[in-house]
């Protein structure tokens, strides 16, 4: 049974995601750092802040070609470093390309020791990361199209034991599937894909199972995802189903490619309403804002509208920041949402050709990615701060929830401020 | 868990709904009835064909002034008469309508009697019977407004009881639940009615499984329906998460009020097609095709358009006429399909003043009935027919599917044809 379907009320003062914490601080002998000063700063938000991480595969694997097997982030990995720094620069989580048709287009042949190596090379920078998507009908292995629909099935089960289980400990949350709503009615091709099949004759919730029971076999530690750009009642419908059902749905991913304009604080609590009464965390899996002309809204399939040349305006540039901090601070202001991942930091090689990014073509930020800076690592952030502790070795710090550290003189110590409002954290120094 | 997600093929020839059966006829002493005259004829078709039957309520009880309390069927009862004989030259199956707000204004005080012997006129004139619908938010009773939502599902439930359990025997199928799609975040009033809050609190299946609980308990015998106007793959996840939930679906109906234009033959069978593949028997409860101008296609709420006056036109009698029969030979070829129910016999009192009737305000019939009467009283109609059993008592009968009567020199026998193709069926004559 789903748990009650009542929607936690939005708080644009953020009070839900803050704190006004006392660190007790002791000494590594266990008595009262009192009259001492000590330098606090914020190390990650507790609201996970992330992009996709496509555009440094190529980068961490010392590569010197563009990857074009994906339609999602192409840039070119000798801009890797720079994007890299200015990745790190805003964002603690990071998603990953798992799309079955690039990362294993000869069967047999997968591409985990690439994506390994990326992983690594991020988790060693303190980014959180996840794969996106254990199961998909776009972008799927064409060579399932041959297989018989139980073969299409074992495969399918068989990547995501795979995937999941060689990943564990380093990705640890999934993307389970993507867009069951339209899965088996999806028709944009000539010869229907295996996982459209699979997912016409099994039906949607068996499918879901599927993913979730092999998903979560491999990785019983995971977060595990379903996420979807359809945001109509379909996708409430299939929520429901899925949790009547009884599979265990750690998150709902909730897509957000606003290429057609902005959502607008209103739509967006709305949408936000609808979907938090299932008591499930959201995640904005996949938000993007343009900074140039719009998509008309007439267009239906967003990958159908390719026009030659999608600049970046000034104009745009101005609207794009102006409608990114916006959609945080709306975002931010509703308790269900744990996770906000935008779609692209550059527009170089991005999805459609569409001036996504928060980072120019040539490499130049945008506004949005200062104004993005300025909340996410200003207004939301405490920067290394010297405080000094009182008698009882007691000291107050007003912020976000998320991972600090505490140092004196050299010693440091890492603790997380989870509790919103008034609490009290212990925190010891070592030797 | 549902059926396998496969869809019957549509066959035009309507071979699936044909017999080519032998009768073989015994006499009262169980002799072969060689070499004598029979008469055949058909009943009742086993494809159910049906209208709303709430313009016969006044005139069943002898009522003077039309009923305004409905939106649906206001014609007045002196046309009753007139307006029962077209009905029962065309339908064997009747919707009558049991709208909360309508059937039970007063708590305490439903309006019982008044359709028990509204049922019993249609009954005793071989119509079966469908009540519509025992839960839904539009035109439910507006005293639930005032209930907490525990009690608001308490008096739904027994009111479920009651009516079903009132008129088990005479209303054996029903539309347990209407419109659960949009159910929840129905948002077209004021103040928000009971059974929205009721869905919205306790989610979609939970209040589609409250409805059919109750109705089974009422009722075993029933044929339960979840109704919806939605076609869109909304729907469809509904329906499958209904299903996973284990609730006990006997029939998915479908409506089709085509003010906007006929779907056509193509979007039918794509409807048809993609809620067949659950394996239920599809009805069509709500059919309507306007013999007058158009609804513009971007009304989206088609209760929201409200012309001064819609009138029927010669031009569009012809082409209601035409898409009709289209409408129901394509229904027809559907195997999924059981029962067609047309939304209006009459424009008096339509539903949004819309010329849909088959029937005008007048009384006289549009060329639409004539068509239909032609299709399914001709065409797919087997009437009195006087045939010679061989030396065996044996006699073949071809036609559609359904309910007949055989008769020899007075002495009848009622026999139905209930399989497809070659089959053979014993008659027995009673003395």
């Amino acid at each position: 049974m789903p748990a009650p379907h009542r929607s936690p009320a939005p708080d644009a003062s953020l009070a839900h995601r803050r704190t006004d914490a006392v660190l007790a601080v002791r000494d590594a002998d266990g008595a009262p750092l009192a009259h001492a000063d000590v330098v606090v700063e914020q190390v990650r938000p507790a609201l996970a802040l992330g992009n996709i991480g496509f555009d440094l595969v190529g980068f961490a694997n010392g590569e010197e070609e563009a990857d074009t097997g994906s339609p999602f982030g192409g840039a070119a990995p000798s801009r890797g470093a720079h994007l890299a720094e200015l990745f790190l620069g805003l964002y603690d989580t990071a998603t990953l390309p798992f799309y079955w048709g690039g990362f294993e287009p000869v069967r047999g042949r997968p591409d985990t020791a690439r994506l390994q190596r990326t992983a690594r090379w991020l988790a060693d920078r303190g980014v959180r990361l996840k794969g996106h998507p254990l199961v998909w009908h776009t972008l799927t292995a064409d060579w399932l199209r041959d297989l018989p629909t139980d073969e299409v099935e074992e495969a399918q089960r068989a990547r995501i034991r795979r995937e999941v289980g060689d990943f564990a400990g380093l990705v640890d949350a999934w993307d389970a599937i993507n867009e069951v709503v339209i899965m088996p009615v999806f028709a944009n091709e000539e010869r229907t894909n295996g996982i459209t099949r699979l997912c016409r004759e099994r039906g949607r919730i068996a499918t879901v199972r599927m993913a979730f029971e092999e998903a979560r076999g491999a990785n019983p530690r995971a977060t595990l995802l379903l996420n979807d750009f359809d945001m109509s009642t379909a996708y409430e419908c299939l929520v429901e189903g899925v949790l009547e059902a009884g599979v265990q749905v750690d998150a709902l991913g909730l897509q957000s490619h606003m290429h057609q304009g902005y959502w607008g604080e209103e739509r967006t609590l709305e949408v936000l309403d609808r979907f938090a009464r299932f008591g499930l965390p959201i995640h904005m899996t996949e938000s993007t804002l343009l900074s140039g002309d719009l998509m008309p809204p007439e267009v239906e399939d967003l990958n159908d509208f390719r026009p030659a040349s999608w600049p970046s305006t000034p104009e745009g540039e101005e609207r794009q920041a102006d409608e990114l901090v916006r959609h945080y601070r709306t975002l931010a202001s509703h308790p269900a949402v744990e996770a906000i991942t935008y779609w692209g930091l550059t527009d170089e090689g991005a999805w459609l050709g569409a001036p996504v990014g928060l980072v120019r073509a040539d490499g130049t930020t945008k506004p949005s990615y200062d104004a993005l800076r300025d909340l996410v690592r200003g207004e939301w952030w405490l920067p290394p701060t010297t405080l000094r502790t009182d008698g009882e070795g007691r000291v107050g710090v007003a912020g976000h929830l998320g991972d600090y550290r505490l140092t004196h003189r050299g010693a440091g110590a890492d603790l997380a401020l989870a509790e919103a409002g008034a609490t009290t954290v212990e925190v010891a120094l070592p030797r």
